[in-house]
């Protein structure tokens, strides 16, 4: 069989197969687009580099979902979406091992070595379901990703052909930029030319596109390219800078199996000895263990590190034994060792043009011992990916969204960067503390430090500033007394908090949070509260929805777009009706019902058209949860003895949603809160006015053809 | 390729390819086992027949788990078993959907047809995980056990070849017998002989085996082969009659899609029209529809059956939509269709000689509408392989185990036939009672009993009685205030209830339950309590452990003998240590230790060998339960704020076990409870006097030289 060939258009290129790389390819793949994907290495990752996936992520990789196998009688059923489940993130888990607890080990007055404090990997406050860390290779994850992408390629229509591992490999980028308008035909929907070559062969392809997205690593070649500067500096001079710092601390990193009587090797550990430096261990699968050691000697009674070229894997395993005294360390089979200098640094600028765009690696750099950076990649191309979507299916305005990804994730980089230095200097003796071990470590310092930032490091600290995808207090649109209504304890740019509710079409307990599968919507939810109380709001919020001018209806895809390959592809995803297309359907919103009256004092098809219509995806908010006891409590909408062992309204009192009143919140399609507002005249304005902010109206012909 | 052929010689032959002789197949295979597996039928099953799989089986499939695929860098691991997770169950459960609720539907004064009762399918006081029906079709259990055998052969150590089915299909049993010790040198080891027939070629081959398992239906050609009497009689005649009743009331049976506005057709419904009869439905996988449809007609009036042999899919579906008036019921792609006739037949004899033994529909029949038969079925072969585990490797007394499997399952299926007979005839509208519908039917009569029942429907109330297994008040051996402490409230006989506990190898949270996986082996549970009071007791128990003369170094297998497949290679499984062979190592025996006292003020390598070398099987009870919400309170242990977010001791009190003695809590290789005992020598002893009670001291050379 010949070799596959690039094809010279392509709606996007990703550069770079790691995990950002991978991410990006998975989410546009969803959202049906045609991309080129391409990495320099001739073969995925076999071994070591990134292993911990935390828990935002995993609730990210639920989201994602797996492709169902399962073959279906008679056929195909329409309205049934061939995408569901926890796959990619079920995976994952069954490959990985889980960290729940950390363990602090230091010097104490008798002992050489002493275990000197624990902590919960994730602590009870952050609400999340899967609390803990998940721990596996970077490669399993890789190989989970390009299964899942090669999964959904095959529900595209007319998918670019790709070589078996679903990245052309290895393909080097030469060059790219981005063509004006005028430059020719293809300009102006295609302004993207890249050269990429193939490494193998040498064979050059020149590349058109809509966009470009540089997920190549620290030292990244898109950003060169862009950037400008000469090849050996381009990190550091032209358009993009590389902002930041190193210092002269040396870490090796090795994945090995050990012999030990070290009681926590099945722990994250966090190892300081008396003056032989410091070590942080991590279980990990088939009984490896991460070691991240600190690489230093002692130079004339001064503590020096030790030279980067010096740093072997022998003198690594040496340093480790030393700092494990008094337990006996053995090596057996190491799988993976390498060497890391800290630093950290970010790019000036994510993107120039909001057409060439970077991301991961490309955009920030840091030590690996606080386990974000894998997180922080693929979360950076999770959110451009739907916001591209809205952008290249003609919704969304691109000069007023685009910026919000820089925007948004510049900000959580920084605030990484900035935890991240304070707590490597910290961990390996260079804080500015007084009350320190020989080696420079402050112990106490380091656990309050440890434990203050753990939100952030779960991931569900990642928190956006306001903009015009979240309407928090201050910002234009979010009119005050109808945005964010007195109680609600749901913030705009934070993630939604997970709660189990009853589906009421079959009657199963499930998590709200991910009934809706990543599939570039806006998910709004209709919080109904008491529906004795809120009938009349309801059915003046539905009336408002099926009117002309609603947000609903304003903004709407050329006819034949869809929103992604998980879309009903005609129609409602409506399990009892016929499946027909109606009319009102757009698979850029989506609505939740969630109502608070015991759901077997009312019926679905009580509620106003168009909720009753996603059937689906009305509940019944009665599952109880431990962090509302008092919603066990069945008095607040009336007793009856049927309704007995059933919460009452616990998400509703979670989120802090008035149950006489109800709410609306907007949720992007990164499960983010976009928006709340009262369930009420003025609300549905203010869901206008949000709307607005960005989207806009698109008419005229499919903007995708193909898709 | 030429086709491949049986074998002379085998373990166990397995007639039958349903979920019965599946499971059979796997628990075997398991337990290392060679065996051959036949079924009649040219290819399994592809749609329809059982879809129902209840919250005891779920439990029972996360047991047995699923081989890991994951590659293993650096080679296998000493010590690390292959299989793990809950493999089986998780693909299922991925495939199907689930039944929490039930919704009755009877005419009322005012409409012909309303939601009169709900019910959960599996109320809040049964303590089991899984709290819901799993529904998909038969064939996809099926593949799912052909897969999961197949994967475990690959670890046998010279397993027979099958074809690529895993089964030799089309195969007919053409005869078996047990031959007289004296027949023939083979006939000590394989006194079982058989002749199959391949029913393509009708060549036919001649089979010894140590034993024969007939799960080949409800028209055993087993049974009738051992029973005696003539083709055709074979039911009724002979040494093993069939008891029990036939009516003859006909129903039908339809999987298929269908469009309707009936609002509750995701649950499964029990609907009673005024005077068309019955019908059931459950939701199934890929919108499928599961209806059980009451065939009956008016005759001048009186309302009779439908004759059998005109019972067609038309009729069906036209009765169907008689019933669901005055909803409309459109019937689409029909998957399967049947008929069936209501009755109860219950094997008068599961076995003769424990050789050729009986199991599942070969011993019991009954109507298919309670979603029993399949469980039960499975469940008949799951704890029948674990004793024949026991028996075939030399440590069990034959004459006075294999027995058990008779007494404890004919049990449940008489309590089976019970129920379904009241059951299906009250739903069938031949109930006794006056308060009645036209059609017969008493709705509230039947709604009593199926919230009644629901226990033993779920699984979890198949309730064994006191035997050499079940150390129940009363028993020979269960010395009172020795077994069964005061308070203690598991019951041996019942399934070992779940609970959380942390796992202090690794901090994690796991299900205790679901920590050894099916390996044939029992699980000796050590509940240490408080260990400032329980100290010297632990420590003696552990000395008694250790000692010649106690069941665990008395009751040991030939050197070379595995339990199972999962066992570690060689030696205990030690996450830590060094994966060398202990002396101590018994593979039918494994211990949890499951302490009191908060994790955090004690180390594992505290407690007395050999406890401590179980290093993984090591567990803090400090998981809230909200079934045992006063644990939350943290004085009973002494307060502590570090320790704080952790529940004192939950499983202890759940269970009834006194945090001031502890106790020791023997699970059978099934997982259900067999003894619980004092931990004190006195309950030292108990478990001595208990495992002599159907144990042998084996020695000599390996049982099994293959294995």
């Amino acid at each position: 069989m010949a070799e596959i060939q690039p094809q010279k258009v392509y709606d996007v290129v990703v550069v770079g197969g790691g995990p950002a790389g991978l991410m990006a390819a998975l989410c546009l793949t969803t959202y049906g687009f045609n991309i080129l994907h391409i990495d320099e290495r001739p073969h995925p990752t076999t071994a070591g580099r990134a292993d911990g996936i935390q828990p935002r992520t995993i609730e990210v990789l639920r989201n994602i979902g797996g492709v169902s196998t399962a073959p279906i009688p008679g056929g195909p059923v329409v309205g049934q979406p061939p995408i569901g489940g926890g796959g990619l993130a079920k995976r994952m888990i069954s490959q990985g091992v889980r960290v729940y607890e950390v363990a602090f080990w230091d010097p104490t007055p008798t002992q050489k070595l002493a275990r000197t404090s624990r902590a919960p990997s994730c602590p009870e406050f952050i609400d999340v379901v899967d609390n803990y860390t998940l721990l596996l290779h970077q490669g399993l994850i890789e190989q989970a990703f390009l299964e899942e992408i090669e999964a959904r390629r095959t529900v595209l229509p007319d998918p670019q052909p790709t070589p078996p591992s679903g990245i052309f490999r290895p393909y080097n980028l030469q060059d790219c930029r981005t063509l004006s308008e005028s430059e020719d035909p293809l300009s102006r929907s295609h302004p993207v030319e890249c050269t990429i070559e193939n490494g193998d062969t040498k064979t050059t392809y020149t590349i058109r596109s809509r966009y470009l997205l540089g997920c190549d690593g620290a030292k990244s070649h898109v950003r060169r390219c862009i950037a400008g500067g000469r090849v050996g500096d381009g990190e550091w001079q032209g358009k993009i800078t590389m902002q930041g710092e190193a210092t002269d601390i040396i870490w090796g990193v090795l994945d090995a199996r050990v012999k030990t009587n070290f009681p926590d090797i099945k722990y994250k550990c966090l190892i300081h000895s008396r003056s032989e430096g410091s070590i942080m261990i991590i279980p990990r699968e088939a009984n490896l263990v991460r070691f991240y050691v600190q690489l230093q000697t002692t130079d004339n009674g001064k503590i020096v590190s030790i030279a980067r070229d010096k740093a072997t894997q022998d003198i690594c395993i040496a340093r480790a034994k030393k700092i494990f005294e008094p337990y006996d360390l053995e090596f057996g089979y190491v799988d993976w060792f390498s060497v890391y200098q800290i630093g950290q640094r970010i790019a000036s600028s994510y993107t120039l043009d909001h057409r060439i765009i970077l991301g991961g690696d490309a955009t920030h750099t840091h030590s690996p011992q606080a386990g974000q950076g894998m997180n922080i990649s693929m979360l950076d191309m999770y959110t451009l990916s739907w916001k591209l979507n809205l952008v290249m299916k003609g919704l969304a305005r691109p000069e007023v969204l685009l910026p919000t990804y820089e925007d948004e994730r510049r900000g959580v980089a920084q605030e990484l960067l900035k935890f991240d230095g304070a707590y490597s200097r910290l961990f390996s003796g260079r804080g500015p503390d007084a009350k320190q071990l020989p080696n420079g470590v402050d112990p106490d310092e380091f656990i309050r430090m440890f434990k203050q930032n753990a939100f952030f490091t779960s991931g569900c600290g990642a928190v956006y500033s306001g903009n015009v995808l979240n309407a928090l207090p201050g910002e234009r649109v979010a009119k005050e007394g109808i945005f964010n209504p007195q109680g609600c304890k749901l913030i705009p740019g934070q993630r939604l908090t997970p709660g189990k509710v009853v589906r009421v079409v079959d009657g199963n307990d499930v998590r709200l949070q991910q009934e809706v599968k990543m599939n570039g919507a806006f998910r709004i939810h209709v919080f109904a509260g008491d529906l004795a109380k809120t009938r009349t709001a309801l059915e003046r919020f539905a009336a408002f929805i099926d009117s002309p001018g609603s947000f609903f209806n304003k903004y709407r895809a050329a006819p034949g777009t869809r929103a992604s390959i998980i879309d009903a592809p005609a129609g409602l995803i409506d399990n009892v009706g016929d499946g027909k297309s109606r009319h009102i359907f757009n698979p850029f919103f989506t609505f939740l019902t969630i109502v608070g009256t015991h759901w077997y004092q009312w019926e679905i098809d009580e509620l106003p058209s168009p909720l009753r219509l996603y059937r689906s995806q009305v509940y019944g908010d009665a599952v109880f949860d431990k962090r509302v006891p008092e919603s066990a409590d069945q008095t607040a909408l009336g007793p009856d003895s049927a309704l007995k062992q059933r919460a009452c309204a616990p998400l509703h009192i979670k989120y802090g949603l008035d149950v006489n009143k109800g709410a609306i919140v907007v949720v992007r399609p990164d499960s983010y809160v976009g928006a709340v507002v009262e369930l009420s005249e003025a609300g549905c304005e203010g869901l206008n006015d949000y709307f607005a902010g960005f989207l806009r109206e698109s008419g005229g012909s499919p903007v995708r053809a193909s898709f």
